[in-house]
């Protein structure tokens, strides 16, 4: 099945836009698995557990493994793994290199790990977007406007008389040929949102930024979606995974998750009734 | 010991600004190695005995490593340890994402793999690469202007009167409070090179692009260098890695090392005669 298709898919079934980001850490879980052999998967896994019929895909933040070495990207590989098949795996490892360099980071991401999807940064330009293009059932989220502080660094500066993150989005949608690819824009930036939409029409959106970074909800479902309501993949993390400190925690972050998820339909249903 | 330093000792115990890039691929090595339980390892320590009195550093490639998945990560930690202590091993990886990502990146980088610096891709501005510039005694080098096809596609876009890369780099000076930054400017853009320098005129230039590339290595020296003929850090990888594709591979290499060293150090000796 093709990209574009999967995402529909999953967000009809499941009536749900929303992404939980997966950023397991260790000092903010519960103390309870920390003692465990594998705190990361243990905990990942619960959460996964609790909400995965409340999403349409899981955000897996690849430096929160990684910072535990060879032992925290096996748990990576555990967690990737107990994510039910037809909700999306988006692997967050902003990757971006020459050529050849993409190509082993697509084999690593796509065929190691089994991620659906990837995030990718493009200050390098084609070649170290295409090889993450080549499957048209798999596809890539170009980082084009972040939710970060440090996005106005040089994200905004214009040129031809437009910002950078333009720029990036035109080019995009020339790499879309096999129609996979999608872009990152933040929820904290609802004003650009909306023009962005308006370039990119069939693309969808990878929002992060809601819930801890205070992103606009109603703007990354309006402007998110395209005009059949769909698309826009809105990604919380913190807020979900940290709702509670003790072992209810899996209840709490569905608890959280459903509050969420009622404030997007609420949305949804005020701008795309159907 | 700080980082300027130590790159200073290292090119000057070994009178060489070469880099070797370790991107150990499986199809291009030796046949004999393929079969052995760990070839990325057995394949890049051997390159590392063969050459490590000629080169200031090495330049490993997370890609090939990753590619490998759990395994090659692995293989990564060995080859990382198997370089010896004073020369400098810089972990290529490219990273890039929000503080609180960017700082389980660092954790990963510097302390589970013990790389002493990394590449940082700029894109997402000061809060991705600050958590990379902490300890004064390693470095980032930020991705300025690179070696590929696919750099034009931003990185020359002109805002206010200069290219993106140069804002870059202007920034990057601003970032370099303790002295341990450093920028990526490919051997295949010699031209622009002389200009680079001129804006940063105490900054280490990691430079890839020599060899199987074709950058111009008489460019890399005479501007990559600081005024007292230093901090330029010339980047050389499949050339040297796959010299021969017989048992005697790791001579070869240091053959086609002293050979790539000798015309380094030519350059190195007409335009900074001491």
């Amino acid at each position: 099945m093709k990209f574009y298709q999967r995402i529909r898919r999953i967000q009809k079934r499941n009536d749900s836009l929303l992404c939980i980001g997966l950023d397991p850490d260790p000092a903010k879980m519960p103390v309870h698995l920390r003692k465990t052999r594998d705190p990361l998967y243990e905990f990942s896994r619960r959460i996964v557990d609790a909400t995965c019929d409340l999403v349409c895909a899981y955000k897996i933040n690849l430096a929160f493994f990684e910072a535990s070495g060879v032992r925290g990207l096996k748990s990576l590989e555990r967690v990737v793994a107990s994510i039910p098949r037809d909700v999306l795996k988006i692997g967050d490892g902003k990757r971006g290199d020459i050529g050849n360099s993409a190509e082993r980071y697509s084999e690593s991401l796509f065929r190691e790990f089994g991620f659906d999807a990837v995030t990718v940064n493009p200050y390098m330009g084609t070649d170290s977007v295409a090889p993450f293009l080549r499957d048209p059932a798999r596809g890539a989220f170009i980082l084009a406007l972040t939710s970060n502080s440090g996005a106005k660094d040089f994200q905004y500066l214009t040129s031809r008389g437009r910002p950078l993150y333009e720029h990036v989005i035109a080019r995009t949608t020339a790499w879309n040929s096999r129609k996979n690819c999608g872009i990152v824009v933040g929820a904290t930036r609802p004003g650009e949102l909306r023009r962005i939409r308006a370039m990119s029409a069939d693309m969808p959106f990878l929002i992060p930024g809601v819930g801890a970074q205070g992103g606009d909800i109603g703007a990354s479902v309006r402007y998110g979606c395209t005009s059949d309501g769909s698309m826009a993949i809105i990604n919380a993390g913190r807020s979900i995974l940290y709702a509670s400190s003790s072992r209810d925690f899996p209840q709490a972050s569905r608890t959280a998750t459903l509050r969420l998820l009622d404030t997007i339909r609420g949305y949804r249903e005020k701008y795309f009734s159907r």
